[in-house]
């Protein structure tokens, strides 16, 4: 079965995976989702791992993108440097067998070291297959939200804000666990937040005030896990977006994170627009296929 | 026996607690020191952990202070609000029996909420035994940096950094524990660290990069804590010294903080005198046992 009639693309990240088959027209025709992220999965079972996918989603080629070629992952692809379009990471892919490749990560190093995995699959492909801009600015959030700099539909360079990380480090592990332990989203405090954040205040004191505004009754604990998202979030629109000449600005990515930072930009006077990134990764995906002739 | 003829002092903080006899001429003359900290110790246990410490230094009076007197301690001691000296730390002192007291914590809500509980026993004691000027910036390392501005010898305002706490959560649970898993500090790559923290860059996105210049090969991974430390620091002085008028700065605590953020401020072009917080601990709560008469 050659790639033409058809394949199967995986985007494996660090805490889940999503599998797609993609008949000979393009279509997706059958997914799978599970909780098997590389995190989960041992060095000697990745075998296994992508067999059980085989056999769920049929014997075609296969495509896998994500964490699964980092150094943690099963076969590392080392990374290709930006400047980096579709062409550089075909080029780049690393093979398992003859019907199995990985495709490399991304790069940055000039004035400071950068690295993502899954993005550039997602940006490349709604590049390559107009839903964005051949040059804008790429918010994708996540774990790592990251502001990549799209030119000439390549990505030019990139920045990595750890905020979905600290987030959940502060709500599991702190001493803001305490005000932290609530899940119900509120838009005035997030909001609230975000202007805090965008103030560009050293975000280390201005996350323990929320602790101390808490303990002094001056912040309704309900409220302070969404003041403390949208501070975070605040804070790295202003790093993403600070500089920056007036690009378009896309937010690609899961819709209940781009939904807030669209709500972030909104708040520091940024249009933008959302994306999906689901469907991006699928037209990226079937870009790369197609170079593998 | 009356407080005039001896008493213990007790600083007992989240994960320690350090207990002292002091004589009648206001000498330690034993002490006692564990991993008794609030976290280790049930509501209903403290009255026994109380008890131990008396079996150990003697049946005195007790004055307490730290941790131990917040919502999550033995029993609460209402904030007392900026500008607060030993007076107001005195006046807020609340009795669990009559020769047990609890010293309050320090509020600041103005423009920002803030609290605090141990460090300003050291500064008031440090400023009322002349050990620090009546007018100075302080700043105090720990789990939580507080920078706390000192006027005619009381704490006027104050600032929390939770720069310890960051550094503890990235080295255990983040993405960066990989990087950062050795204990050798440097100081070389620290005081690089610190020149990116003063830069005043956005923090959660040069720490992302640490973990990108270890895997690109641009950091030594042996370098990658003391790094991240200086990182960690020199944000923290950033933001600790800015919009500061040229008051003598004092940085006060555990002997291995004061000396880096020593070296951070060095960096940062300000000189700065280390003080041992045990001693103006001792100072301070026997300047507030004097006022207990």
């Amino acid at each position: 079965m050659s790639w033409a009639e058809g394949f199967i693309a995986v985007d494996w990240g660090t805490t889940n995976r999503r599998a797609y088959r993609v008949a000979a027209d393009g279509s997706c025709v059958e997914e799978l989702e599970d909780g098997k992220g590389i995190l989960s999965v041992k060095s000697e079972e990745f075998e296994g791992a992508v067999s059980e996918i085989r056999d769920r989603l049929g014997e075609g080629p296969m495509l896998l993108a994500g964490m699964v070629g980092s150094n943690r992952g099963w076969v590392e692809a080392p990374y290709v440097s930006c400047p980096a379009g579709l062409d550089e990471l075909a080029g780049g892919l690393v093979w398992t067998d003859d019907k199995t490749a990985i495709v490399p990560g991304v790069a940055y190093s000039a004035d400071r070291s950068d690295v993502m995995r899954g993005e550039e699959v997602q940006i490349l492909g709604a590049a390559a297959s107009g839903e964005i801009p051949a040059d804008c600015l790429v918010c994708h959030p996540g774990t790592h939200n990251k502001w990549v700099l799209v030119e000439n539909s390549r990505i030019q360079s990139f920045r990595t804000v750890m905020t979905g990380e600290l987030f959940n480090l502060l709500r599991k592990h702190s001493i803001l666990s305490d005000s932290l332990d609530t899940d119900e989203m509120y838009d005035a405090p997030f909001r609230a937040g975000v202007r805090e954040g965008l103030s560009g205040n050293a975000l280390t004191s201005e996350l323990f005030s929320v602790r101390a505004s808490v303990l002094l009754g001056r912040l309704d604990k309900a409220h302070a896990v969404s003041f403390t998202s949208g501070l975070l979030i605040g804070y790295d629109v202003c790093a993403g977006v600070s500089g920056k000449s007036a690009e378009p600005l896309i937010v690609m990515g899961r819709p209940e994170l781009t939904t807030l930072y669209s709500k972030a930009l909104e708040e520091a006077g940024v249009e933008s627009r959302q994306i999906d990134g689901e469907g991006a990764f699928l037209a990226g995906a079937r870009k790369i296929a197609e170079r593998i002739r």
